[in-house]
């Protein structure tokens, strides 16, 4: 039987995409949406999309309609997940945040960078942090949990950490990487990344036709990124925002320590023995590199990877659609793995693009 | 079981959006594909998306394993379906065409506006026009054929034909144009539909920020439209080149006979019990109008009407897929229908835009 | 010596693009802009690409700073050009208005689709209608009046009329339209036609990858194309919007009188003699049809010619930059035309495409 | 009086900008182009922004009308320029190369590098290298030798090289640059960057709404900013495509050394001093950063600066338009310049955007 599933923040961009997967998800039933701005309107009158797939109108947050779900998305800025999450996981309602809030184990770090307290330390501890091919056992952990009838909470990687840290993880981990040196992330995100907010940096006439970086040395996925490779102060993180919808793109450069191989076959090697197990990390052969158009609209990951020599360092490349294993789709995912479902259960969409 | 189905002219655009669908279809399994300029290729070599979705390389067009086929779908230029369809009919195999060759039921009509020989005017009447929201009983006809065991042929409708005759049909066939006056039709189309060849027109740097357009007098879709909507010489067709990959709107300008009701609604009641028991086609409400990424990567058709006053005008437009309702989409729709099953069997995607 | 400009509502699409324009202009030295949005902020702090081009700050709509200028250029909505222009003539200013205030000459037809009240009735036959090649001799009027010493008041036809009446009046001049018939404009504008506020629809990831028509039935430009035309209440006039920044199609379906020649060369003869003395306006040779990359950035109009048989419909398309020849441009022109310069002065750049 | 200028390869992206600036450049006159592909056809008929501009019609590369010309820009591949310069040299006729040919001191790195031997070693020495801001007295040296009636040569910097060293030199020339670390330089280019061929990669479905890695470590580039730079082997290339047409935009990071300041003003002042003299670059302030849009279609570059703490490094970012600074646009000023006219002479177009 299917489980109840709400999104709240249901009409931003990463909440439409949640609804979009879970309409079509063979183990949930979208049950109650939510919107600040848009409650009392029906899905499919706001966003035709919606036409014959969904027939929900948005609720308020609080709208008791919630209660009746196993699981809850939140698809909310970040403070607003600190704010709702408690009172979930008190109705026995689990938790899958895809904002901030629970992504740092160290809420000093999160204080630091998002400028606000962190008003739900106790809750770190119970989080798992859910980037699946990465973070393996803490899933398995609240998925036990969950058998055991515990209500649980997992918080989501956000897009930039997700490619990045698919990018760099197994050179980083295998211990490759020259010792101290600065790791070095150029990325490149599509509008949706910027929000569904009207301003002029999303304006068709400002972001078409348009290259630029921001945020630069400030991004808060700076410390998200370090955490995941273990790493603290040692990434320079410079996102870019680029002409296209959807598609994130992530290039890394790992400086190699002296003794680590010059033969690109030995790092493919071992990115593919590190995502074995993985349906939607794909290790491209042959010096290829990845067509973000390729993974749009997927939960899938495509990485390529390329020596830099005499400099001697690697260039991993991630490409996936941020709202999708960068968002949306991720959050499906582990979703799926907390409640005991196959990771790639309403997941298996291909890219319109090729 | 599932029905054992092949794609002939695989690795053009229409052709890898079947593979995307079938791929995909609960009822049908992918077991060739060919492509005489990718042949013996791994699909996901050549088309990463296809990466852990479909392992199949490219054959050639006359690949015995073709002949394992319950259907095939032919996504072809005009001449080859002649060419090919009456082999696989005889061989007993089902044939979905997408190209033009059966459309026309005139063979005259074709060979003007084609400038070569039909070959295969027999085959003609055996063909039904695949259009199911506008042609029922002609699959209903071959449905019954195929039940009976008899290979059966469909020549799905074209892109704009598609498009502008659900706009126009309801209104042209109760009779509501007036007398002999022309229907003008101004259609816009994205770059998917100019081909996967590279060409000066489909260079990005000379389609990107550019609007044209093409064909004027002399598309070969205007006979198509004006057999559908029975008005022989009626339609002025202009076509038009937009930046985007996937998407076509078709502005349809039907003058009205004078004792026509000046009424909006009266309009929209009548499209809407046209396509009451359609799953695919919307009549928008309150003077909406149809956006193309509403419907974009899926087999929707979404219509908006408004009247243009003291002119008397009707202007429907109709905003599809060209890839999706277009071709690939109503293509497995119309299998759909021809070998028993739901008819959005397979072809439940909601767009990924709004 | 230069005369000195000023431009009102700087800070819009059309007013940047008059900023961009007069500060490369050998004749105007632009003295003054104004933002009641961006007052007090240095123009190129705002829009870098000012940077070392223009180093004046946006004034406040009623600064003092205006009264030195020769001519303002009025780039506001509609009522706020019926509230400025009088105090400018009357302060001896001549006033050359992108609004759509003074265009129509009849004050009941602006009344019925602006729903507002004129309020200076008087000032519309002091107006010279803006549309240089079709319009001449008003301009040559208000010329002749402003060398006698007078300020004078010019209102530029609207971009959509612009490129519409360009493709339609030489036929309709030469009366080979068909009597009574509705003619057909379908028009394809870029999002800088929406204006630079922020809103959904010029949202990039609501515009892009999307095609739509709006306000169907009910454009306000709609009685302005027929004013230029002669032809009141025969236009059925849909407009759409498209993926790019820049660029207008307008294509125009003129139904013929059966007496009306069928040779394509008859046409192109006919338009060529009509727009013989205009350096903007190029009628393509060939069948060939225009491009709105091909004219971006300028001031020129291309059009080209086909017929429709046996409908016997001339299919007329013009090509422009709605924010050149449809808006800023076109101002330009007026005022080099009404202050005695070569028409084409400062407006000489090519497209940055080809 | 006007320079007689000549184009050979004037069909390319960067020709027809060559065309689109010697058209209205006052102090050249353009008088022949070249094109192997186009011979024969009128520049307009072809490419309809020229009609009512130039009315040339393309030659094949060898016309005598070429001897005409006092100064040839050669926008051909590499070895073409090889084999073309030193004839037109023998006539007299100097020669600004916008090929790769003379850009390498070293002709065994060329070799390296480009994989073809290097045919005119003795040219070498004689080449200017063509990077105004930062290689002036080398252009100093050939504008004396033209002076004194010498036919000169000048190799015009690439794109790459150009964004990224314009965004790395300051502080690299001042040693704030950590010893022996690697340099990072992740650039995104348009797609004119890829060239006029219609290609796979160049097509609009392939390009559009897809972010992509290309040449990692194997750029030919790369050696070109290693020389500007004087860093050898201390450089980690990698070029990116992205879907707009001009624009490029380098990301440069670069680690400092302990002693380094950690006050980005004392950058921003380093760097507005660096660049005090040159009319085409701008530092901007505020920790504003650069939008490719904003210099599209001018010779402008843009640069935004950062410090990225406390991983130290500088974060050096510059956006020009790859056709206009970094080809045709750096061509024109460097004609300037070795030809005694004001180096901005016929390049104060403004961008089409803001």
């Amino acid at each position: 039987m299917a489980m109840k599933a709400g999104v709240v923040g249901a009409a931003g961009f990463a909440g439409m995409e949640l609804m979009r997967l879970l309409s079509a998800h063979p183990d949930f039933q979208l049950v109650a949406i939510t919107s600040s701005e848009l409650a009392g309107q029906r899905a499919a009158d706001a966003y035709p999309a919606f036409e014959g797939v969904c027939d929900l109108r948005f609720l308020s947050h609080d709208d008791a309609a919630l209660d009746a779900c196993d699981v809850v998305f939140l698809a909310v800025p970040h403070t607003a997940a600190l704010a709702a999450a408690p009172g979930f996981l008190e109705r026995g309602i689990s938790v899958v945040d895809l904002s901030a809030d629970f992504r740092l184990k160290d809420p000093a770090v999160y204080e630091q960078w998002y400028k606000v307290p962190h008003t739900q330390k106790d809750l770190l501890a119970r989080a798992a942090f859910g980037l699946p091919e990465l973070s393996g056992d803490e899933l398995a952990r609240v998925a036990t949990a969950h058998a055991a009838g515990e209500a649980v909470l997992v918080a989501c990687a956000g897009c930039y950490p997700t490619a990045t840290s698919l990018a760099a993880a197994p050179a980083v981990r295998a211990g490759l990487v020259r010792e101290g040196a600065p790791v070095v992330v150029d990325a490149v995100s599509g509008v949706t990344g910027a929000g569904k907010k009207a301003t002029q940096r999303t304006h068709f006439c400002f972001a078409d036709a348009n290259l630029e970086a921001y945020g630069v040395g400030t991004h808060r996925h700076t410390p998200e990124i370090e955490q995941i490779l273990g790493m603290p102060g040692r990434v320079v993180f410079t996102p870019h925002l680029a002409p296209l919808g959807r598609g994130l793109l992530s290039t890394v450069t790992l400086p190699l320590s002296d003794d680590a191989p010059r033969d690109i076959e030995h790092y493919r090697a071992l990115y593919r023995r590190a995502y074995e197990g993985s349906p939607f990390v794909a290790v491209l052969g042959d010096g290829a590199m990845p067509r973000t158009a390729s993974v749009a609209g997927t939960n899938r990951a495509h990485i390529g990877l390329a020596l830099s020599e005499p400099a001697h360092a690697l260039v991993a490349v991630c490409a996936i659609d941020n709202l999708g294993k960068g968002a949306a789709g991720q959050a499906v995912q582990c979703a799926n793995i907390v409640f005991g479902l196959p990771q790639d259960a309403g997941l298996s969409g291909v890219s319109l693009s090729v």
